[in-house]
Formats: structure tokens, C-alpha cells, sequence
């Protein structure tokens, strides 16, 4: 007797579904998509989308239809679940540490085109070591830090030293850098935030300029985001961006000043109790993130304020139009982390169910 | 080829297990059970224990082995998994709204006993009208606001009112009140926190005696939670109390003083990149929630911060112990909300892994 996912959801309308659940306007996101298409289509640089943020191998296959040249997972469980989907073309964003993790990627990369990112020689000599052995060579990239201050090399000497190791590991095939500005992401103002992707691209630029002159390869540089995808054609040496937020954005994105990109995305939820200005909805901490600040009613001139893990509080000014059992949407302050709380999406069209997909990487993130 | 859990996981030692990953020492839970059970053993109060913490039939079934009187639940689809797994005596502690849930929640009485909650006479109405058509009488608590202002009707003549009403429902047995001093749980000074719970029990019991005065029943008067626990049994007319977060504890509830249960959960992490008097660990928003304040590194004199939804940093004062690869337990600030992003506990017993069990309720929010 344990809930499984309505079959009959599709055809459905919005408001007949149960809450709350995770609603994935597809007109919107095909908008979006096409758009990101679009803006790299006459450019030298290409776009590699993030599927951390969706988790789902139906937008990656979307993706790579409109000219993505692959995509970019952020965990091995994720790249697994996107192999497993047929996608190919995967770029671990993250370095990947440990006897149970090296032999993962090597199952992945005897499936699917994958390539990985180092920041430290010992550790990837214990990638070129296991791949070796199974007789692979597999694309790698040194991830260097740009400014984000998470992880990579120092950008210049540390990064062609490390470079220099890795060209001559025999499980390794050097195959250029990343260097991830997650820091200018959501800078609101798009000249700032100009200015802090310029600050971070130098130095990136930089060290590729520094391996070419050694000789080593940089047919893959790797950067960029939602926020600063605009700017990367602006440098010779960037080949590609991992815009990721762009399919669904969020209310933090939304804030970003100079993106083009729609709200696809909102969690549909219920009212469950009223009084006077406010009324209670079913969706808390377990339904909608709240890493990125609070979530917003769509379409009401309400503030969502979370009442623990399953209720939050719409309060309105003035008056109070909403019934128990009215439906509301709720989009997320922040789309990744609030999407990785659900296990389906409730694909739309005009207001009805055209599919449910699986959020099929949710909670991989091992 | 995608990742399924390690069969072979029960043996290891933590250090030999992938991370991130959720760890459960059985010892410590197990001490936690014992204390809480030993506490109410000898009061007129029973413990009806919160398992939308724990969202496992397993922590369920060793909570009423110890004489707890039944377990709550969130949500309707946490009380079907638990049903699922054989535990009954399901108090549904939030309002059931809408056709789709009313029909879960005829399907649920009809297979283990459950109690519910309104606070709206027409709400009530339809869960009484799916309840006769289905031949029950489905047990009912009248929920009262005392004080968190979330869900529940106004104490005293209101909910009298209501009480009298749901009484009339021939699809209802009313059984009780419910009056959940959520505000009152996190206050670190137990006088301040004894006061604030005084403050909810007034209009609690006053209301209590109110209904026995009309001739309402009272037998399960249903209050309280981890921070408040110790006061309930000063109340004569309260009879169980709703604790959850005592099972495994957390940072938040860490700083509560006056409580005597140990931290028994942790989420372990790797080090996957590291500079100077930081390492950049492999759990961010998607292993460890951030809604009550930032996780904290156990046994290790270092701050925990995320860095997005992979990754978090732990900055040492002066030093830098880590190296890449070293493992470290991290202990979440709220452990309902990291507890739901994980599908398996790995249940540990001095060091090693002696089982592992699904958070079989994880994400079921509906």
C-alpha cells in the first residue's frame, strides 16, 4: 500500500493533481533551451548544460538535440544515471577521491565518453593508475581555482606543473582545463558581474596560454554558468560553458539582471489551514530549499515564510483570498537543490500533464 | 550500470564506506530510545514518537517495543510507508485536505489504526462524509493553535465549537485535542522554555476542560516534543506527547539545554581538494540541510560552511590536519531535513557498518 506515482497523472489539469509536487512548464523550458541554443549557435564557443540542476536524462537528451556538445554532471551518481540514460559526453565536474569512486569512473568510462578533473598529482596519479590498468586513457581536465576559492590548483605555475604531471601519466589523456567562477554566478548587476568573470577568466586564460606555449593540449577550457554565459565568446582561449539554472531558473536567478531565461519551474501545493491574513500551504523545508533564501508565490501578492518541514505561511497584507483546499505555485528561491527533494517531475502544457519524469538522479550524490 | 546500494556494506568500517553518506550509531540511538522510554515509564503521560524524523519503520518498531503508545506522522504518504512496514496506532498530525488525500486516507484506516487532525468544520465534513460511505469511523483530534500560530483553530470556544461539531460526524470519532508547541522546542534556557510551554498548555488543558465540561471526549490530548518533553506530565490533562528529533538529536537541539540525549547521527564526508588552512569536503546542500543554521564537524576544531550544493569547507584557525581522501564526520544542524535527503542510514555499531536501512519514507511529502 505504499504510494507510488499516479499513472493516470497525465491528461490531467493543474489543479487535479495532489500536492505537493514539483510542476516543470515545458513550453518554458523548451523556450529556455532554445534560447541558450540559439545564443551559442554562431559563436566559437560551445555549451556543455550542467545536469545537476535537472537530474533528468529527458532534458540532457533535450539539450544535446539542440547542439550541446555534452554534458556536465557534478557527482559520478549522477553521470551514471545520465549513462544509463544514453547520454554520452560527460564532463565529473568534481574531483573524484577514493578506491570505490576511481573504480566507478572506470565502469563509467568503459559505457560512455566521459572526462574528469584533477587538482592534486597524487590523486590523479591514482586515476591514471586504475585506468591503466584497465587499459583506458581518459580525458582529463586540470580544474583550476579561478577565484571560487572550492577547489582547484592555483591558476599559472601550480596549474602547468600539475598539467605537465598529468600529460605524462599513461591512464591519463590531458585534454585542457576547467576553472568554474560559481562566484560571479549571481552578481545582480551585470557590469560587476562582468568585471568579476573578467577577473576570474584572466587568470584562467592565462595558465591556457601557459600550457599551449609547453606544448600541452587545451582543446577543452571549461567555465562559465547561468549568470555569466553571456560573457565567455569574449575570450579566445574558453571552448565551452556549464550554464546549468538556465532550463528551470529560480527566484535567485531572477534577480540577475541581463538573463533572458523564463520560470519553468514551481511546486504546487495546497492550503490546508487559514486564518485571518494567512493561510497555511503543505510545502516546508522537505519541499521546497531554502538555501538560497525563501521561495515565492507565483502569481499572488503574498510572502511564503517556511513553518518547518512541511508547511509554510502565505501572508498577504491585506485580506486573504485563498480557501482550504485552493492550489498554489511556489517557485523555488533556488531550482537545484529544491528539485533534488522530488522524485517526479509533472511535465506541462498549458496548464495540463503531458508527461512525469523522474528526477532520476535525485540524492546521487555520491 | 546505475548505482545501487553496497550489498557488501555490512562488515566495513566507516572508513571503508563511499561518501557522502548518512551514519546511524545504533548505540547511541539505542541509549536515546532507552532514556526516552524510561522517562515516561512512571507518568501518567505515553509517548506517541514523531517518526516523520527517522522515516523508518525500523526506528518506529524499536520505539514501540519500549511502550510507546503509537507513532505520528507528517504526512499521509510517511504513515503509508510505516503502515507498510507493520506499525499502527498512526496519529496523521497534519490536516487532510482535498479528494486525492481523503481517499489515501479511508485506504490507510482500512489497514492499520490511524488517527486524524482537523481544524475546519467543512474540511472535517469531507473527510467524515469518504469515511461513512466507506462503513468507518475514523478516529479524530481537534487541532488547536497554542501559540505557533501554523495549523489549528483558536483554543476554547472555537475549537469547543468545532469539537461539537466533529462530534455530530457520523464518518468521525472524536477522540481528543491536538496542540503542538512547535515554538517552544528550541529555546536553549529551560526556564524560558518551561514558561513557554506553560504559556501553550493553558489554553491546551483549559480547552481540554472545556470539552469534558459539554460532555466531549479527551481521551488522547496529544502536545509537545523533544524540547518540552520533561514538562508534559505537569499537565493532567495532557496524555502523550509527539517527541521526534530525540532519536538521533542535532546541533539545533545540541544547544537546548537540559536535554540528555546524545548526537547519533553524522553524515560522512571526504576530502576531496585542499589549500592552506582549508579542505573542501564532498557534502554541501544535497548531503547536509542548511534551513536551522550550518552543520558542524565532529570531533575536528574546524567551521563548516557550504560551498553550494556539493561541497562544503571546513577552515581550521591555523593548520590544516586533512589531507586528500581522509573521511570526517560532519553532524547536521537539523536532522529531519538531512535525514530526507538521503535514501539509506548505514547503522553502525563501534565503528562498523552492522546494517543498512532505507529512509524508507524519504520524500514522501504528500
Amino acid at each position: 500500500m505504499v504510494w507510488a506515482p499516479d499513472p493516470q497523472a497525465v491528461g490531467k489539469t493543474i489543479d487535479q493533481l495532489d500536492t505537493p509536487c514539483l510542476l516543470l512548464d515545458l513550453d518554458r523550458l523548451e523556450r529556455n533551451l532554445d534560447a541558450m541554443a540559439r545564443f551559442f549557435a554562431d559563436k566559437p564557443v560551445r555549451l556543455r548544460p550542467h545536469a545537476k540542476t535537472h537530474k533528468t536524462p529527458n532534458v540532457a537528451r533535450m539539450q544535446l538535440e539542440r547542439g550541446a556538445v555534452g554534458i556536465c554532471c557534478a557527482k559520478l551518481g549522477e553521470a551514471e544515471v545520465m549513462a544509463a540514460g544514453g547520454i554520452s559526453g560527460i564532463l565529473v565536474t568534481t574531483e573524484v577521491v577514493g578506491p570505490a569512486k576511481i573504480r566507478r569512473l572506470i565502469g563509467l568510462a568503459q559505457q560512455a565518453s566521459v572526462i574528469t578533473v584533477v587538482d592534486d598529482a597524487a590523486a590523479a596519479q591514482a586515476v591514471s593508475d586504475a585506468a591503466a590498468a584497465a587499459g583506458l586513457r581518459l580525458r582529463c581536465l586540470v580544474d583550476v581555482d579561478v577565484g571560487q576559492h572550492r577547489t582547484g590548483v592555483e591558476p599559472g605555475e601550480s596549474a602547468l606543473d600539475l598539467a605537465l604531471k598529468v600529460a605524462r601519466m599513461p591512464g591519463l589523456e590531458l585534454a585542457g582545463l576547467q576553472g568554474y567562477e560559481g562566484h560571479a554566478q549571481h552578481i545582480v548587476d551585470p557590469d560587476e558581474r562582468r568585471t568579476a568573470h573578467a577577473a576570474a577568466m584572466q587568470p584562467l586564460c592565462q595558465t591556457a596560454d601557459l600550457l599551449a606555449v609547453h606544448g600541452l593540449p587545451t582543446e577543452i577550457v571549461s567555465t562559465g554558468g547561468t549568470g555569466t554565459h553571456q560573457f565567455a565568446a569574449d575570450y579566445r582561449a574558453i571552448t565551452e560553458v556549464q550554464a546549468g539554472s538556465y532550463v528551470v531558473m529560480d527566484i535567485e536567478y531572477g534577480h540577475v539582471a541581463g538573463l533572458s531565461f523564463e520560470s519553468a519551474l514551481t511546486v504546487l501545493a495546497s492550503v490546508v489551514s487559514r486564518s485571518g491574513t494567512a493561510a497555511i500551504v503543505d510545502a516546508g523545508y522537505k519541499s521546497l530549499s531554502t538555501d538560497s533564501g525563501p521561495p515565492r508565490a507565483k502569481n499572488l501578492d503574498a510572502r511564503y515564510t517556511p513553518r518547518g518541514d512541511e508547511h509554510g505561511r502565505l501572508t498577504f497584507d491585506s485580506g486573504n483570498p485563498l480557501a482550504i483546499g485552493d492550489k498554489v505555485e511556489i517557485t523555488p528561491s533556488h531550482c537545484d537543490t529544491t528539485i533534488n527533494l522530488h522524485d517526479l517531475y509533472y511535465v506541462t502544457r498549458d496548464g495540463r500533464v503531458v508527461a512525469v519524469w523522474p528526477v532520476a538522479a535525485r540524492g546521487r550524490v555520491q
